[in-house]
């Protein structure tokens, strides 16, 4: 089959080399940087049969193209689409889902999944880089029992931390029991104790009231996309230590993140043939 | 509070205990055969604010009393319930719930995970019994990745047991996966080379053509309520030893069950009173 | 190679099947009643290479062979043994070894650690059992920190019990820290609290003074071999729970078990032929 | 009782802190650039009647003092000490041992099994730093079986990794199988498939022909002390990543390490009062 990919980062030259190990044609663009073998836009989408966008797709009226030598315009790229094709994108945005159908593959939860095992190994290594003790007996509370939420705090609990998850929902509290973690009630959120935080929760969970209770010996990590879940001013005025990480999958573990991309886009094609 | 436990196995025995012990008037009928202290029905109901019915609540048009000294009929039972009490029944069928409203306690989800968890250790203790080999090293399938599923998959896995878990859709493969486990398609179930089969999956996925392909020492455990997902005919013509476990809460570990019914409890008052 | 298999329980039955699918040539006697096809004692020991008695390898002047139509002489046995001949045995005692040269295959660390990870499998499936409760969040002692303990411990607190693990050794307690336990000091042993206590140490650490501060419902397990570690009259006085489980790993999963031993009787071979 | 903390990393600055806060005298020399208060070396010993030395404890003939204002000659340290104080020091080399009489609390295993639980946890931090992949379904082999390996073999396997770890003697073989681990034979080494390779072995075991066999995306992190046990220049050669870590505890969690030393050295005080 006929592969296109455009744009994107280290991810997505390492998606480049994967579809090609298995045996497909791939043509590239908008990833000079990254080493890859790039073509014009217009010779690397001409025989495609399907076109893929990178993660997320847009970066406003341009493709998000992190390693390219020159930025790719939205509607330039998308003019050149000719019947047949079939768009693949990452969390497409008003513009490019405007101007071209597109499929969105990290609609799909085998992708999402897969992100957020990858995200939870990224936040292990922070917190082992950053805590000046073992995590092995330091108590440490994850906020959300989400995808990220779930995995983290499984792996936080067998490496021997002592893990509280809090919850809103009573069955996600059970699961948290049944897990062998201990749950917590995210309407009364009590942070003292805790050596450090880590926030899954897209939404201001972590605010000046709740923070004051951290000691001061705290870590804060927040593992929510922009603008997170911790009530950064208040965490500085309290003297407490912040760090936000986004986009972990890309920058911890590309290539196990390309496969991941890898799978879903075949799984997407796959349903898109049988439908 | 005032509570009128009404019939139901040790669990329910042991759960007129709990809610004693905090501090709550309790009257109990139909448990006369478990050794505690019972009214006759209409004592039992009088004063309470709270009826608590079994789980599951009927036996045909009786309420299931498996440990009375005489049967409770549910027409005569609902004629003695007035305004303002409240009758918790755990799966109220037909004639039950048409008789009079009830809330199902079985409905929230709290309750039926760690009802799961249970099933989960009862499935390990038959497992660790009727297996001539040690969990260790040895290879166990299973069927379906609910929450009996999970939590059983998870378990099986920490003691050594190199386990694969089949599920139908590519995003609970992922969560397998991201768990550490094998995932395999539930479409092209293969169930050579395991040792033990378990099923979770209340549909007929067990089927002749499945069960050929096991080893003539395989074990083939259901954990699904009746009629259970193994074509239990066709193992016995294949000569494969079969299991259906039922009711493993209850009979493995009563009080635990009667603590988790007496939170959920707890937790649909609350509901109701907030509501 | 020519092995004679002379007595012993389900697992030597099976070993000699295990050792026939090696290729080698297995004579058999003493398993009559094990459904073992048997021949005399001379014939079968007559061109045996490597003669394996059972584990244990004796019952008072007799071989241990609880499955034979009839019992064997340790004098007649070890009058047919020949030069050239070797002859392995499970904890040969003193008759035996005085009549006879002979390597006591149960002195390898190999089997014993096997075995002691069959025999936590054993103690789980007990506690499953006995215990009205799930172990997941169950409170649990585990007297002694050496093979049974050490593998026993870590499955429960795997399962979610709440595992407490006592030791005299500071470094030991260290271990049992570092494996995510809590660690309690052996010299001030207190059992209050505790669901279930499971002993491993062969020595009376359980007395009355110490059963004294158990709750009433506590499961006392005795996993040492006889006389055990418990005060067993003590405990009834006080009126505890007691189960004293031996000889776990024939018992709970012989295949296992004679899989383990198989392995060690290649291991002392090989190390023979290259001593 | 009164203490003398003299010299080392900032785990000696930390326990001058916690011994401070069990409510110990502790005067400080040697540490001046970790902020910690100090007094003339004089000053720090004369009432003392524990002086601490660090971990290592010596750096040719003057005390290991990274964070000292200058440096201390051992032999002037050593006549300083009186009769009736006790110096505790941490591996003390020749010289030191020659001058005076002290006792190793590095010899204490409750401390080198801590130590090695936090070797486990900054070996994590380096590999899912290192790695572009998830340790989830990762090939990873771990060289040696003994403290350090046992501890990061079982946390890596509790990640998701798939873990292979190779020892020499079968009895270590089977305790790596019953902790659901692979074990490989050291004696027949093969790096070949592994993604990472660990080595806890203090000698040369990774040499040319075995590293030969390593895949080139492999990861070879050396722990043992130097030289460790890769060959660096082979490795170089054959164009593999090494890295060698070193005293990983006092790097990457000052404080538990602190608090190791901290309980070890209240271990070697008893022991001296009661022997």
């Amino acid at each position: 089959m006929n592969f296109a990919v455009i744009g994107g980062d280290a991810r997505f030259s390492r998606l480049a080399e994967l579809l090609r190990a298995d045996g497909h044609a791939v043509r590239c663009a908008g990833l000079e940087r990254a080493g890859t073998a790039c073509l014009p836009l217009e010779d690397a989408l001409r025989d495609a049969k399907i076109v893929i966008l990178p993660l997320p797709a847009c970066a406003g009226e341009t493709v998000n193209t992190p390693l390219a030598a020159e930025k790719i315009d939205l509607r330039r790229l998308t003019e050149q689409i000719r019947p047949g094709q079939t768009v693949l994108a990452g969390k497409p945005e008003g513009t490019l889902a405007e101007l071209t159908p597109c499929v969105d593959y990290f609609d799909r939860e085998e992708l999402t999944v897969r992100n957020a095992a990858a995200t939870a190994e990224g936040a292990l290594e922070i917190l082992l880089r950053e805590l000046p003790v073992t995590l092995l007996g330091t108590r440490v509370l994850v906020v959300g029992f989400g995808r990220i939420g779930k995995l983290l705090a499984l792996r936080l609990h067998l490496l021997g931390a002592r893990v509280t998850v809090s919850a809103r929902r009573p069955a996600d509290r059970a699961w948290i029991e049944c897990l062998g973690l201990e749950p917590a009630d995210a309407e009364r959120l009590n942070v003292s104790g805790f050596r450090a935080v880590v926030n899954t929760v897209p939404a201001l969970v972590l605010d000046e009231r709740v923070l004051a209770g951290a000691s001061r010996d705290c870590l804060c990590l927040d593992l929510a996309s922009k603008p997170g879940g911790i009530d950064f001013d208040a965490a500085k005025r309290l003297g407490l230590r912040t760090i936000h990480a986004l986009g972990l999958p890309g920058r911890a573990c590309p290539e196990t993140a390309a496969a991941a991309i890898r799978d879903t886009i075949y799984n997407v094609i796959n349903d898109l043939e049988c439908g």
